[in-house]
C-alpha cells in the first residue's frame, strides 16, 4: 500500500500511540493498547477513527458510557469480550457494535485471546459531554476547559 | 451471529435500502448499490454508519463533497476504484480513505470488478451541509427544509 496516497491511508506509516489520562490507579489496565489515529491522520474533525489493537489481557478501557457521544466498533482480527451490564458476548472479525450517547450501559473489550485483536472504533466529538464509569470510584465532567476526572463524590483526582 | 443480541450487530437481520434520491436522470448509475443502516439499527443519532454493496459496474455515489460534513470509508470485501480529481486508485480489502469536509475534491466508488464489493461508510451529521457535484449539473443546496438538489445555476431539479 505504500503507492497510496491521500486520501487513502496506510494505516502502517500511522504510529499507535499507548498510554492514557487516567488517574494512575486505573492505567495498568489499558497499558497494552495502542491507538493509531486514523481520522486525524486523514484530516476529519468532525469524529474520531481509531485503529486500536489490544494485546492479550488487556482492556479497551473501563468500562464506561458517554452521555453525549456516539460509539461505534468493527472488529478487524482477532477475538475480544464485549462487556456490558447484561453481562459478555464474544465478538470475531466482521462483527460490529454501537454504544448510543446516552445509554446507562457501561462497555468495554477485553482481549482475552492469545493473540493481538484489532478493532476500528469511531466516536463523534459533541461539546459537552460527560463519562460515567460504572465499576470505579471515576467520573470524567465537563468543564470549560474539557472533560476532567473526578470521584464519584466530585473530588478531582 | 444470532444468538447476538444489543449492542451487538449482526447485520444480516438488517434489511439493505436501494435506490437513491437523485433526480430521474443520475438514478441509474447507483442502481445496483444497497446501504444496510447499521448506525440507525444501532440507536447511534451522531453519525450514520452504512454497510454498503455495490454490484460490478456500480457506483457508490456521483462524484462529490461536502461542506460541513466528514466521510470515512473502510473496505470489507472486493475491490473498489477510488476516483477523485487527481485520478484512480484500487482498494482492497482492510484499505481505508477519508473525505474532510470542505476538501473541494470530489471522490466517488466504482466498482470495477466482476463480484460485489462491501465497505462500510461512516458520516457525520452537521447542519448545513451542502454537496457539490464537479462533474454533473448537480448541487445539493441547504434549504430549511433540508438539502435540496438544483442545477448548478441554482434551478431547482
Amino acid at each position: 500500500m505504500n503507492d497510496k496516497r491521500l486520501p487513502v491511508l496506510d494505516p502502517g506509516v500511522v504510529e499507535g500511540v499507548t498510554g492514557s489520562n487516567y488517574p494512575e490507579r486505573f492505567k495498568s489496565a489499558v497499558a497494552g493498547r495502542s491507538k493509531k489515529k486514523l481520522g486525524d491522520a486523514l484530516g476529519l474533525k468532525n469524529f474520531g477513527v481509531n485503529l486500536t489493537t489490544l494485546k492479550p489481557g488487556v482492556w479497551s478501557a473501563l468500562r464506561h458510557w458517554h452521555t453525549h457521544q456516539d460509539e461505534f466498533i468493527y472488529i478487524v482480527s482477532g477475538k475480544l469480550v464485549l462487556v456490558t451490564g447484561e453481562g459478555e458476548q464474544e465478538l470475531t472479525p466482521g462483527m460490529m457494535a454501537g454504544f448510543p450517547a446516552g445509554k446507562a450501559d457501561g462497555h468495554h473489550l477485553i482481549n482475552r485471546g492469545k493473540t493481538d485483536a484489532v478493532y476500528l472504533e469511531v466516536g463523534d466529538r459533541t461539546a459537552g459531554d460527560e463519562v460515567d464509569y460504572p465499576d470505579d470510584d471515576l467520573a470524567a465532567r465537563a468543564t470549560p476547559e474539557g472533560r476532567r476526572f473526578t470521584h464519584k463524590d466530585g473530588t478531582p483526582y
